[in-house]
């Protein structure tokens, strides 16, 4: 099957960048072209991620998962940075906002489902989930909930100083939590029976060293390209489908940024790998919120307008709410069907709030 | 002492239902009729308890389940229909919030108060206690807080439409939560040392399936036009003793409407059979949240006054942290007394504050 | 090392307390005062946890945990008490809020960070941070949001009576929880490895009963005397530094008022006595917002300003996160140096936002 999806991405990637420039130079129908954006950058993903995939099995795991941690949320931060050159802050918070949505109750939840159909309980890593959890609090609860009601009583400038330093210390955090996960505490809190640590490192890489970083250079460079694109359509698709621009931003950019990382999260769990199908959906929620989104801000510093960490009350509350209901559903390391069907209720009663907001 | 009590209900539902029809006919006190209704209302809901359980015990497992989760709020259901009807919404919601707040926190608390003074350590599944986790923080924190957040930026047309969007949602999930209890997952969650539902199996019912069933259907048409005359005294009743809509909507129909649960609930914790007591006040809150709340605002659609599913900030603030409260207390799967007199704590400071609002 | 803190305490007392009274009666520069005030308070604080630590050891655990719970916040009841004369409200909540977010993030942080560099994991009795987790949930969570959120429509006088009906209640759950911990429920949750209990009854005391008593009341009366000059400067100092009346009280008062418990706590993590360092940081915590907290609220109902238990907005988030975080990461009864790491972090971006403010 994989074989089948890979080929269609190859094809998709063949035709749709081609496609992508005409497209911006003819000056097409941007409602086509918003589509053969969004085909082209979810098709270009699957390369950036099967690349990354190579060079960390090359590598070893502890390059390996810094790799992953960068690149693993690269298109979605390319996307944010021209989005925000442009000075469409609201639409970078509000896709920020749709990842994390989009990563735990969306990902996870349809992993938790499907995977749940064929087995009647799956079983993942407690001390990962219970980890996770910690983070998760500090990440979204923490740092999102305090720049929020802080800067109220604040200046704009106090706020972006605000937003600064809580950036800087998320980062800074991400990075320990890395440090603590690959070296310090590698392995040291495994059940016996799953070191997948250790098949991991007998496996074969897909690509060759060179290959993957070649793979990886051009499709970064060419998502860049249509990224740029992409963000330019926003305005004229919100308008003929009736979407606000909260909507595009928090379900339609999240969808598109984050289909590879779906993919892979659902397989995963159908074969019963609960571990890594958690580990994309809570593992890349907290990349965009302890690196994406802390990076951006500081990132944003340098461009005319600055982007404070401060969402809008509607994006906060769906953030906390999704973070604490993950919290309870995955803190006891096991899943079931019903517990997906939760999470996804809990997407479509989000995505209805937005799409009517 | 069930039987003194069955006897004492018996006698209060043969004089109070004709002392209501001649008391709303004759235009006697209201306070008067007030205590009245209240009494035949608590003494019916006993009845209908009896029957709904010998039903249960005659239809299996399944059916039963079924059969509780339809009739167990049945009273409340009623009484806010009627409420509905007049538009009457701010107690209907203020109702559906008392009964959150009196099952999470009154009929627990007392449970486990009752049940510590007997017993060192209760224990019941743990397993059930992290289901019961999800679907509260699902069913109370995500279904009520997100309108109530999202509805603030909208239209009333919307904010209905988010609602009714919501109240599909919720109703879907729970007859799922019920598949999942019931069918898919039935007794895998279970210990060996507690399988009840064997024990329920050889269960003898108190009455026949005919007697049953005749009993349901008189209660209830009963307990129908009682509540309607129940709902025409509020008013008359708030301003003789001082007390807001709120008040008595939160505290006193909560408290009449669930008086048979409590009842039962305290009993079976001082018989240490804590699973049964924490499905007796959990499970009936989520049936409210759940299941007769979204019922509610579907029902309003038909009514001159639709009712949106979005709380006063009081309400949704202490049906949220009572959740949490319960969350924390009870996800060990142990209870003693003073995580019933904690739980006690939390429902009085909330009285208070409803009582001074 | 005891040996040489302990000698400089004696010695900053020796010279502080004199400085002290001649500062203040020959109007020295108040910021230099500031600082004498500070250090003598903290070295007299010493003193006080030493004194309390002898009586405790000779009253036996009962009255010990009894007088722990009385003397431990001693410093910081008696500098509120001044505050409040002065009508300084905002001072006193914010000291409050400090202390909270002291105890759990800075106390707790640091202990679990310093322990987890030498102890890859520290462990520490999993009942007592469940038992802890429902405590912080209902003492910070349920009594300080229920006060905020319902007196938004309250007159002054009810959001008094309120305060009033609340605090009552927390002190009454407060000393049930000794109750609970002393005598119904002593050693039921202790693991067998753990009964450091046992140990504890055969420990010498540093002092004899008269000296400790001794020691205590001048101790006492020095820190009383100490508090009412320092309440005086924080004008003066607010002014010099830049620092807001909400800085001060959040986090220089209780860094101030909670010195000692720092200093024992990361001693006791460093030893790997992690139930000894949760139970300072967290009990700490309990003891101010379920006895401190709510004695002042009664304290001041004889003075001429009322303090109603309503704390401003950012004081409520930054607790309510701070326990939401603390509880997520406790509750497995395990920590390492990261989890230490991301509650302070969590306590150094509550600091900016309180700075910029």
């Amino acid at each position: 099957m994989c074989h089948v999806v890979n080929k269609i991405f190859f094809f998709l990637v063949i035709i749709g960048v081609p496609l992508s420039v005409a497209g911006s130079l003819l000056h097409w129908s941007q409602t086509l072209m918003f589509i053969v954006y969004c085909l082209t950058i979810i098709s270009l993903a699957a390369f950036m991620g099967r690349a990354t995939e190579s060079l960390a099995v090359i590598s070893g795991p502890r390059i390996g998962g810094l790799l992953n941690a960068t690149f693993g949320n690269a298109v979605e931060l390319i996307i944010s940075i021209f989005a925000l050159r442009e000075g469409l802050i609201e639409i970078v918070l509000a896709s920020l906002t749709g990842s994390v949505l989009g990563n735990l109750l969306l990902v996870a939840g349809l992993s938790f489902f499907v995977g749940g159909l064929k087995f009647k309980r799956q079983k993942f890593n407690v001390y990962d989930a219970r980890h996770n959890s910690g983070l998760l609090m500090f990440g979204v609860i923490v740092a999102f909930v305090i720049p929020e009601v802080f800067s109220m009583g604040m200046s704009d400038a106090e706020a972006i100083s605000l937003s600064t330093g809580i950036s800087i210390i998320l980062i800074i955090l991400y990075l320990a939590a890395l440090f603590f996960k690959l070296v310090t505490h590698r392995g040291v809190y495994q059940h016996v029976s799953d070191q997948e640590g250790g098949d991991h490192a007998h496996e074969e890489p897909e690509w060759s060293r060179k290959k993957a970083m070649l793979v990886l250079a051009l499709s970064t460079a060419a998502v860049a390209y249509v990224s740029e694109s992409l963000v330019h359509t926003f305005e004229t698709v919100g308008e003929t489908f009736g979407w606000s621009e909260l909507f595009i931003g928090v379900i339609i950019v999240a969808i598109v940024g984050n289909a590879a990382e779906h993919a892979s999260a659902i397989i995963m769990a159908y074969k019963n790998k609960m571990d890594v199908a958690v580990e994309i959906a809570v593992g890349s929620t907290l990349q965009v919120a302890m690196f994406v989104a802390p990076l951006l801000v500081l990132i944003s510093l340098f461009f005319p307008v600055q982007m404070p960490l401060v969402f809008t009350l509607p994006e906060l509350v769906t953030m906390v709410t999704a973070v604490l209901l993950t919290i309870v559903i995955s803190n006891d390391g096991e899943t079931n069907w019903f517990e997906g069907a939760t999470l996804l209720a809990a997407y479509l009663i989000m995505g209805i709030g937005f799409y009517l907001l």
